[in-house]
């Protein structure tokens, strides 16, 4: 018998999940519904093929979204998160599972009991980050619990890059999904983590000067920065007596002291317009931040103001984006500084038509074993086809395809809303995703930890 | 005929305004009611004079505070500013007078057409700041204009700063009002304003660091940094053309560079709540916002963090408030780190009982007269008595005191919601204040504005 699957809201990041979908749909005897506001912008690939139908629809509109919910077997919401919340509601009371890629909501959450009893899964944050990320850091935990290890310390790290051969400018970054997330990363309160035991706090316009590096072999070196907020998984993850505790995103070396500058400087607010943003030059916009003086320029102004030198490398990264043009203008009234500065970065920073993308990952994993302290390094690289078939829909999308496959199939089973941290998910997807050329590399190093008193303690 | 007047929440700055009002009772023949939640926290010297009594009274309780409110001639709300528009509703209701040195708020601002219907005066922000800056800044505005003059330029600054002969810490500060206030200053948005017809965003973290030095005469030298939002008061008082307008809060020199340390590493967050605040030592505290080290000091830590030097006095400012002492606590559990911190200052910074505050207020007015361009300062200095008659509650409580009995007495009479712009408000208030000892020297200078080519011009 066929298996209906719907997925709903099939945006840019779901190239690899419908193709997966649609060439496993001979084998597995599916049926792939396309539920999308904008049905005509998919490649006709998997449009016309047989085993693949595309419906318009709002999500918003209750009674087609409810035909379309009740009629599939499992529902799949690529959705934005804020909407994931009716299509979970109708899920319960059509009585079909759910897989999404975002995190789990407060209003999903109280969905737990009804899915519990009507044997639902209701499957969260299967991803990349959130998602990879479980599964590959949840795969080694238990691996080291198995064998007896006691955790220490876990530290996890994702970014969202460009491939080597297509990192063509100085601050080795290019917009590879939502610019505009990039541009207010890390706002709306303090990162929060443990580091040996001890609560450390970080303010938003101090997080990209406490960065710490990480080398990928064959890849170079990285740099991260703190993420919000790394003490909730000390419980998802069962991690309450560990020492260190730190998530991350990562950047190539030097990005975040030059993306500082903007931090500094207020160009990253997102919370009040500019007056007179429309026709305002690139070089306008960096002087509302800086003192008003009747004769000096605005590099002067800059270089003087955050203090940097004559030689500093940081100096051509500001003027590569075209940051003191007079002529180039910012093209929307009431812009927030953070979307004038997306319109500056987007003029520089978009992923041409044949240029890749790439994903890093990168766990440490600090444990004792048989009264000695260990440390295993786990890092993952994908790179992207090209602006379509990027590491990003990759690494997002074939989890996602995995995990409904998987449903159906009778593999997962454990009803319940959740996120994939148990073997029984995890098992079978890491396997397939290294089928796919998705894995980790593993490395045993000496334990670090932060206490040098330890090394290879 | 006696005049009732009911003056709501008389906390910490009404010291004066009920003396005042006291005084004035039997030569203004005025009956003053007190309606506090705690009617036991007056002095015997106010509450058993003939004139006046004192009723308990939550004014949430809507029965009670309609039968006070209604039983009155005029009614004076110093309660919290959120709960004015409970009051002001009912004094549209009962055709009551309303006095406020609150900013209106949108609640109040909606009834300005029924007040305008009944003839009733509803004035607000009749304090120090807001209310004598605007009084005394619209009598300048006015004088300029009435000789034809053109406004270019208004700069208007204030601060509750601590007496010169109570000031004994290198802070050259203490508490005079809400410190709770005082720790999250400036937060809540960029500050904006406009300098020689050019637009200025400054971010919360850069704020302290974007100071102007100001000089009153006998006083000495101050500094000053910029409010949130400067541009309301281009339409408050006219000067919709003007090309420079700021507005700033002053402090001492070298208080703004110092507190930028807090700002810098974190400490007036108010927004989240550390985990086991309480018992923490203030050294732990510090430590929080600072890098892990197995070895390295929380002192030597924070100097490289901030790059602070060896010499630098902003340490001993720091070490003047046991920043780094391991033994002294936070009392309470779950404080934000606002919290932690001003529990820290109130160890250092709480005025003693004899010790006296300080009110010092600064404007800075640009002008062209007959084709040349002028500048005019103005400057008022108060000292407080000791710590219960404060310059604060004199400065606050006069003038709402001197309007109270002014529209009893037919001196203000246009009705509607409204500050005190007008010389019918301004005029006798300033007058009063003057014989109060409250008055501003001025200052004719060459017209300075923010170009050097304009010196003198």
């Amino acid at each position: 018998m066929v298996r209906k699957i719907l997925v709903l809201g099939a945006g840019k990041s779901t190239s690899f999940l419908l193709n997966y979908l649609v060439q496993k749909s001979a084998s597995e005897a599916l049926h792939l519904t396309i539920g999308d506001i904008n049905p005509k912008a998919f490649p006709a690939a998997i449009t016309s093929h047989e085993n693949c139908s595309v419906i318009p629809l709002n999500v918003l509109e209750e009674k087609s979204r409810k035909t379309a919910i009740s009629a599939a077997d499992i529902v799949v919401s690529m959705l934005p998160p804020k909407l994931h919340t009716l299509v979970a509601r109708d899920c319960v009371h059509y009585q079909k599972h759910l897989v999404t890629a975002s995190y789990i909501n407060n209003e999903i959450r109280e969905l737990d009991p009804d899915t519990k009893k009507s044997g639902l899964v209701f499957l969260n944050e299967i991803g990349l980050d959130p998602g990879i990320d479980h599964m590959s850091a949840m795969e080694v935990i238990d691996r080291i619990r198995d064998k007896g290890g006691k955790m220490l310390l876990f530290e996890s790290f994702t970014g969202g890059l460009v491939a080597p051969e297509s990192d063509t400018n100085l601050w080795n970054y290019k917009f590879t999904w939502n610019p505009g997330n990039v541009v207010v990363a890390g706002q709306g309160g303090a990162a929060k983590f443990i580091q040996e035991g001890t609560y450390k706090y970080i303010p938003y316009h101090k997080l990209f000067r406490r960065t710490e590096f990480l080398d990928i072999e064959g890849y170079g070196k990285f740099e991260a920065y703190a993420n919000r907020d790394s003490l909730w998984y000390r419980e998802a993850y069962g991690l309450e007596k560990v020492l260190t505790l730190y998530r991350g995103t990562m950047r190539r070396v030097g990005f975040s002291r030059a993306w500082n500058i903007f931090v500094q400087l207020g160009m990253t607010d997102d919370s009040y317009h500019l007056e007179n943003s429309k026709g305002m030059s690139f070089r306008e916009f960096v002087n509302l931040f800086l003192p008003y003086s009747p004769t000096d320029s605005v590099e002067l102004k800059l270089r003087h103001y955050l203090k940097i030198d004559q030689d500093d490398i940081m100096w051509e990264k500001l003027e590569e984006l075209d940051l003191f043009n007079p002529h180039k203008k910012i093209p929307f009234p009431n812009a927030t500084p953070a979307q004038a500065l997306q319109h500056i970065l987007e003029n520089s920073w978009t992923l041409g038509e044949d240029e890749k993308d790439m994903i890093v990952m990168y766990h440490k994993f600090g444990y004792e074993l048989d009264g000695r302290k260990k440390q295993l390094d786990a890092n993952m690289v994908v790179l992207g086809e090209d602006r379509t078939y990027t590491a990003m829909a990759k690494t997002v999308g074939l989890p996602v395809a995995m995990a409904t496959i998987n449903i159906l199939n009778g593999k997962i089973t454990t009803p319940g809303v959740q996120i994939p941290i148990t073997k029984e998910i995890y098992g079978p997807i890491l396997s397939e995703l290294k089928a796919q050329g998705i894995q980790f590399k593993e490395y045993e190093t000496p334990y670090l930890g932060y206490n040098p008193d330890s090394v290879a303690g």
